[in-house]
């Protein structure tokens, strides 16, 4: 399947980087990191072993690629203005476009900005960091599940799925996309924002007793959206238990919005935030820790520790 | 009325001075501004009208000064852990402790701490601050409202009510001492919260849209949690408007959280935010911007701006 990586942040080198591994015939839209990936390859240090990839076919711009059969679309949220110049070049009639970004809205704002319906919702459960130019680290997990409901058929899924899951990253099409992106927002909302507001790690939050509570509360909250939104299936209580567990596991984590935060990049506070509060706001349900947590990350008006390094305000 | 300030910061530094100043049998308990003071009096700089004061009786210890007939409260609640140390020596059996300390639970602790009944509460009105030692700076309003219903009788009220009067402190007795005190906190907990976490001005705050719109729900919250508390009168939706309108007439005000957390010295957290909470909680209402904003505070995670000087994390 003649594929393109639309984003090769950490997510899609890592997933672009497995599938041409395994013989696909994969494309990245580099920018940055151009020089170093063509001259030098990849380097995937990664928990399901490591591996240096060559023979990088990266493209500066759509045009030069022309209609591929998948786009697979890893951009950050922050990126997504940039859906109407880099995506509709990639789109002859049978194109399927594939996003695996975070949080919500980001379907509807492909469908609207490239004028193509094939567009198929997913979640990447893939802890990967990027450091250094031209060198990947997979951390953590590393499957993905796609949606059945997209205007595609579920046959047309089931063969995006078995291209990955051949390319070793596990996938499974689920008829529960939204529920199950509303499962990770429950740990994406508490810990990528309070771990960016404070610029503490995961751990460090846990171990105050006054905001671990505060935490459960969140994921409750959270899980009070999504279960607003009318899922085929309610998301259950015990994913409050679940998620604090998982993160107990996990050690001290920097959630990728904290990374943003002290890279001075944007944060994806409208997919992560905005949408989910507008989407529940509209079932009927408030939440208001998280309605706090995003006004004061938007506000840009919170300090950052000055030993951790740069930062913007917002 | 022989009357003793216990806690002589700003407030009960204004507060004396003037009781002294309009010919009151006045003492200070003092503790670290002793020298400055029995030397060189106190400077007050008052839109009321600046004057120096001489001839302060300070002391070192409460047994030094002995029974007197009202002790007036002005403590940080961060010190109420020396009532016991610092009421009893003033007491006889017709000694009236008067609180004008901020939030709540005061009352309680002087009458468990002190072993008297004869407690009134009393909200202060009065925007002071001390920048300097034997320097104290009135800046705001100046006036005060005692609760009516203390155990000691309303004529006993009136009776101290218009010492302070007199004085040139207007003062007010009122059966609605719960009802104002809720409404100072729907101040309090949104302002000294917010811009303690951030290190910002109440001006810096509320030029963010998205933060003046939580400022607004946690007003609210708090006009929800005071309600709770079956007053005789309940506290009006239109409290939030008046709120919002004063701080915007206030200007940069740098509340006094702020002021504490930025010198190191501890945070008013539990009469401003704990026990609001529990007896919301009691009543049935939670205030979950208010308990995010708590928790946020207290953990001691949340980094303080370096170009403000010096802070503790907690």
């Amino acid at each position: 399947m003649k594929t393109v990586v639309v984003g090769a942040g950490a997510l899609g080198l890592y997933m672009g980087a497995k599938l041409q591994r395994a013989g696909n015939d994969l494309r990245f839209l580099l920018r940055s990191d151009y020089d170093v990936l063509m001259e030098k390859g990849l380097r995937v240090n990664s928990i399901r072993g490591d591996f240096h990839l060559d023979g990088i076919r990266g493209y500066r711009s759509p045009e030069e690629i022309g209609p591929v059969e998948l786009v697979l679309v890893c951009l950050k949220t922050t990126a997504n203005h940039r859906f109407a110049d880099l995506i509709p070049p990639l789109l002859d009639e049978n194109t399927v476009i594939l996003t695996l970004q975070n949080g919500l809205g980001n379907e509807e704002q492909i469908v609207r900005a490239a004028g193509s319906r094939r567009v198929v919702g997913g979640v990447a459960y893939t802890g990967v960091n990027r450091d250094a130019p031209g060198s990947v680290d997979h951390v953590a997990a590393g499957h993905i599940k796609i949606g059945a409901d997209a205007g595609i058929g579920r046959a047309h899924c089931e063969k995006i799925a078995a291209m990955f899951t051949q390319a070793d990253i596990p996938c499974e099409v689920t008829p529960e996309l939204e529920k199950i992106r509303w499962e990770k927002l429950a740990w994406n909302i508490p810990f990528n924002g309070l771990c960016a507001l404070t610029g503490r790690t995961t751990e460090e939050l846990m171990s105050c007793p006054a905001l671990a509570a505060e935490i459960r509360e969140i994921i409750m909250e959270v899980i009070a959206g999504g279960n607003s939104r009318n899922l085929s299936e309610m998301i259950p209580a015990s994913l409050t238990d679940k998620m604090i567990a998982f993160t107990q596991n996990i050690g001290p984590y920097r959630p990728s919005m904290l990374l943003d935060r002290s890279r001075g990049n944007p944060m994806e506070l409208e997919a992560l935030f905005l949408v989910p509060l507008a989407q529940a706001a509209a079932g009927g349900v408030s939440m208001p820790r998280t309605a706090m947590l995003y006004a004061l990350l938007k506000s840009g008006l919170t300090p950052w520790p000055p030993d951790f390094g740069p930062s913007t305000e917002g």
